[in-house]
């Protein structure tokens, strides 16, 4: 019965082209793209171990960090958002970060690593730490970053100002996140001129890459290709980054629409780590593998070891205690062996 | 707090644009549109009464099911899959056919009622209770139909083809749904061919419509536009339809795709009721209330009141005494009053 049930959902335990997403595409059926070109290879951020853990219910030891990161660096990521540099008493679960950083073995994996800034003092112990990369998040509505970071926007981009010129001085890309660019839960609507003019003054400032954040899920899709269409022209030369929320089950459609956009550069959680810690049960950031696996079956690259992700995703949960919203943790991927084949279109 | 939180998640109470999806869309922004434009209306076939219910791990009684199917009539469904007039020895759950339909109080709403039915038995059944239209399911792979229906694809043609010259014959339109097209946990990948020539003998007999379902959550967006496109060039002047499966989260970007491929009819299922038997916690078809919203957002009608269907969805929820996988559930719709705008592109 076992067998007949793993047989019945598909369920599948060894690597293969579709874990690696290495086999696609094949022209042999001369399959019609999708309406628009998507990138061939979507580079990843993965934020679970910062993002993901700090929205999660539960006790996190520096160990059990430690533990997550050194797992995943081997697995192909483009980058891991590992610690945050926020002051201690405003996140105490990120108090941390120095000795995060120290633990992690840089010899696992060539994946960089991202800590999140809020101002000069963060960078400076950032850049102490030895991140790669620095990431600045601030909102696309006032009452948001009064909220969550406790400023005025007008504070934040002078903040900004000052901790890019830290970055650039010392070599060290910023990525700049521009949350609630979709929708806020004060403002409801944020219009796409706001973001835009955000995102120019980022760009001015010398930011290596703009994120912009449907924070609390309540983007569309055509809402997500819209704003990134219109972003590409009024911000050109900097890279585009979407960073998506499931809170309402909209994310992985606002990631192809994204795609559709030319996007290339997308956060995830693994499995789907961080929830939303305004709405039990709601998911929170997209979810790694889930992703992953929908990106390999359309013959994506995207660098990563689905398979020994899975693994690692499921060695996670177990040590969380806590179940993860992610689906392929209970469906497991898609027949292996039985579907190497995505003859969907040539590219 | 209580409050706060409900302002930083964007819950929502009352009735609106985004509840109806009538105020969209508007221009004066001037947004550019997703790259190949989607339906302006999408028609929703509501299965949770059916389909949802045979699969969820629940004792569900007559009375309930006739409650549901009376709370969903008003709230503006083209139709909804009632009931199943498969023999009662194979679904015992779905034998009380005849009842469940002599208990729906048809002035509630205009919604037409759909009967799934195997054969001439099912039609004759179904006629006489009464239904507006019939659901005729096979598989696109012989392993899936001999597993799921006990009988060989060529046998289910027989049967198909005598059922619908009945229909024919009674002036009731039946539909013909193509489960496992772009993936069978048997056989894994479809070849399309296999699915086109199918699709082909069940318009040349005369169904309504045809419906391709991913009825284990194996399929990936550039899949289903590519074969919906296809479809209508080999299989032209027969109305599409999708059936999707949440399984493996990809259920809202293939709907995303279906539409841009120009397909205007879907199944969800109230809540995301059904789940998957073979794969504890996955879970099943499309969730109603989250792609109503979805498309709402997008400026797309559905003609469903949202807010009074969350209001049906939690209230079975409670009576059915397990949590529906339903993201809106959880998270509520987007900030009423805040965002009712949606100045993404013209239609």
């Amino acid at each position: 019965m076992t067998a007949a049930r793993e047989g019945a959902d598909g369920a599948v335990g060894s690597r293969s082209a579709l874990a690696t997403g290495t086999a696609y595409p094949s022209t042999e059926h001369g399959e019609v793209s999708l309406p628009s070109p998507v990138p061939e290879r979507m580079r990843l951020l993965e934020v679970g171990p910062r993002d993901g853990l700090q929205n999660v219910d539960a006790t996190i030891d520096t160990a059990l960090k430690i533990d997550l990161i050194n797992a995943l660096l081997p697995l192909g990521f483009d980058r891991i958002e590992a610690v945050s540099f926020v002051h201690p008493h405003a996140v105490p679960l990120m108090a941390d970060a120095e000795a995060v950083m120290a633990g992690i073995d840089r010899r696992l994996g060539p994946t960089r690593i991202v800590g999140l800034v809020p101002n000069d003092r963060g960078v400076r112990r950032a850049l102490d730490a030895g991140v790669d990369e620095l990431n600045f998040v601030l909102s696309a509505t006032e009452s948001q970053d009064r909220w969550n970071l406790n400023r005025s926007l007008a504070g934040s981009i002078v903040l900004l100002e000052s901790a890019l010129s830290m970055a650039v001085a010392a070599g060290v890309p910023m990525r700049v996140t521009i949350s609630t660019a979709f929708g806020c839960p004060f403002e409801g609507y944020v219009p796409p001129e706001r973001v835009l003019d955000l995102a120019r003054r980022c760009a001015e400032l010398g930011a290596a890459e703009i994120c912009l954040g449907d924070t609390t899920g309540m983007a569309n899709p055509r809402q997500v290709y819209s704003l990134f269409q219109r972003m590409a022209e009024s911000v050109p030369r900097v890279r585009r980054a979407v960073h998506l929320h499931n809170t309402r089950g909209t994310g992985p459609a606002n990631l192809l629409a994204a795609m559709q956009a030319g996007v290339d550069v997308f956060d995830a959680s693994l499995g789907g780590l961080g929830g939303c810690p305004f709405a039990p049960g709601a998911t929170g950031n997209v979810c790694t593998e889930d992703m992953v696996h929908m990106l390999h079956a359309m013959g994506v690259r995207t660098g990563v070891d689905l398979v020994a992700l899975l693994d690692v995703a499921r060695a996670f949960e177990g040590r969380l205690g806590v179940p993860l919203p992610g689906q392929l943790l209970r469906a497991g991927p898609i027949l292996d062996g039985l579907t190497p084949r995505n003859d969907y279109d040539a590219r």
